[in-house]
């Protein structure tokens, strides 16, 4: 039996996780990031990371065969180098390099969001699929494609970053300072954004209510007043899920996966969510429903990084 | 020496090529397509034009390792069979077999646009280039694309269909059904919708007395009157620029290529034309210079889908 390690270096906790052949999650530990104590602080954590669960399973590092870490920002695969990882305000770091040489084990790197998409296909919702896109909606919109047996990344780029696809051209200003990405409709700071827009304008709405009751507006209670009938809030889902629609079907047009994966915290809407967004994607695949993927929702949550991160050297 | 052929199955033309090793186009053949006269005739003549290229060269089947044909339509690359093609109305034919069985040659098929990407990517505009993206503006807006040494042309979708990812979400009804796609907006038949548009409300404009001459708008006279200084037509076009500088940002985005090649009727338009796209993409690239391709316009012509077809052998 060989082992690989996954690492999901997030902006909060480092997690890593030990994980068979058949990509089952043994054991995870994790410790804070701490991002402003360095790079050498770090790297050094995610070699006590990888120690402690060598020692925890009993096995000797030989028995590992490589180590995988998924990272925010833009990389060089080939030589493991991070370009750059916004949050952690990293540039041109050798973390690859770095990790290999203070654990004595292969180690590659990839984007966390990649990670993600790769741990959904191997071991979660798409592990059935011949390929897949996975689509997060949370704060942002984040994407990783997995494409004729491997991980769709290209070198030299930050593609797929599927959230910065126009959905609108010229329309809301998005966090990347174009307009009109999906991202500026999509994510749940685009729902608040709207909903806090909606509420100004209906004062006897839930939406204006909770707000006047103390309470921020969130994904979760705008999806909730939407379910209970709000007629704001269910205007602004119902628009929602009819842009989701629009973007499923240009993300399928552009690579022709064979399942979508929606993951993120919008996951948690579960089934009739998925139902309804399958409906306004179907209208726009491009030939219809010959091609149309399958619509599903991420089955791993958090441990889909590091699943995906230790099946790296099998996928990158 | 090992030599390819290369056949571009057309509406009106089939053009058969044959190349050598370095992809140079050494002798071209070509008849009507008659798509009326059905499969085993259009087979039949590309099996004639096979034979027609050998003749001529004084080469034996055997000097001939593949042939590729490029078609309209979704196919099964595996299989060779084509799916469908609209304008020929196949449906389930096996093209690839047919012709393989007809020539004694090993036959590949891809989708046309694809070939044509491949044929710049390996002897035209990108030959220089990693990655590619090519998008065809004509009629219609087509795509085709080479990343990581090989067509990204997955099995089982027609993907990638760039001219039906959304650009403005419920905006121009477009050919395929959807509202809104980069076609609707970025073709010469959406130029020419809105230069009528512009035309009937701006009786003085030249686009008007052009019309009023008889004359039908065209890319080409909605072009020439924008450099001739018609403020109606100025307008299409810096809106048209401004578009597609949103649009292949959104290409970058998603497929992170190093060069994107702009092909079909518009590639006329020259390096004015490349410039201000490029000044418009480049706003729109995430994290920006960074990431920023090249931009070229096609070299090859009608060409390319004749040379992209024939090195289909090594990059499929």
């Amino acid at each position: 039996m060989s082992y690989t390690i996954g690492i999901d270096l997030g902006g909060t906790n480092i997690v890593a996780g030990l994980v068979d052949e058949k990509y089952r999650l043994l054991d995870k530990a994790a410790v804070k990031t701490q991002a402003e104590k360095g790079f050498e602080y770090i790297t050094d954590n995610m070699a006590k990371l990888t120690a402690t669960l060598l020692g925890r399973a009993g096995l000797q590092k030989e028995q590992v065969s490589s180590i995988g870490i998924g990272s925010p920002g833009a990389m060089n695969k080939a030589t493991g180098t991070l370009i750059f990882a916004g949050n952690l305000d990293w540039h041109n770091v050798p973390l690859g390099p770095a990790v290999e040489k203070k654990t004595g084990i292969r180690t590659l790197i990839a984007n966390d969001a990649d990670c993600a998409a790769l741990g959904e296909f191997v071991a979660g919702a798409a592990a059935e699929d011949e390929s897949m896109a996975l689509i997060t909606i949370g704060t942002g919109v984040g994407s990783g494609i997995v494409s004729g047996g491997h991980l769709f990344s290209p070198a030299g780029s930050c593609a797929p970053e599927l959230g910065h696809v126009t959905l609108i051209a010229g329309g809301e200003p998005c966090t990347c300072g174009r307009r009109g990405c999906a991202e500026a409709y999509l994510s749940f700071s685009a729902l608040i954004r709207d909903a806090n827009r909606a509420a100004d304008v209906t004062p006897d709405s839930m939406l204006a209510q909770l707000r006047e009751r103390g309470e921020a507006l969130n994904g979760k209670n705008i999806f909730d007043c939407a379910k209970s009938g709000d007629p704001a809030a269910k205007g602004l889902v119902d628009r929602f899920i009819e842009l989701m629609g629009e973007f499923l079907g240009s993300v399928e047009n552009a690579f022709g996966v064979r399942a979508i994966v929606i993951g993120g915290g919008i996951s948690k809407e579960g089934d009739w969510f998925r139902r309804r967004v399958y409906d306004a994607m179907l209208p726009n695949v491009f030939a219809g429903e010959t091609f149309a993927p399958a619509l599903r929702m991420a089955a791993l949550g958090n441990d889909a990084g590091v699943i995906g991160a230790a099946a790296l050297e099998q996928y990158q």
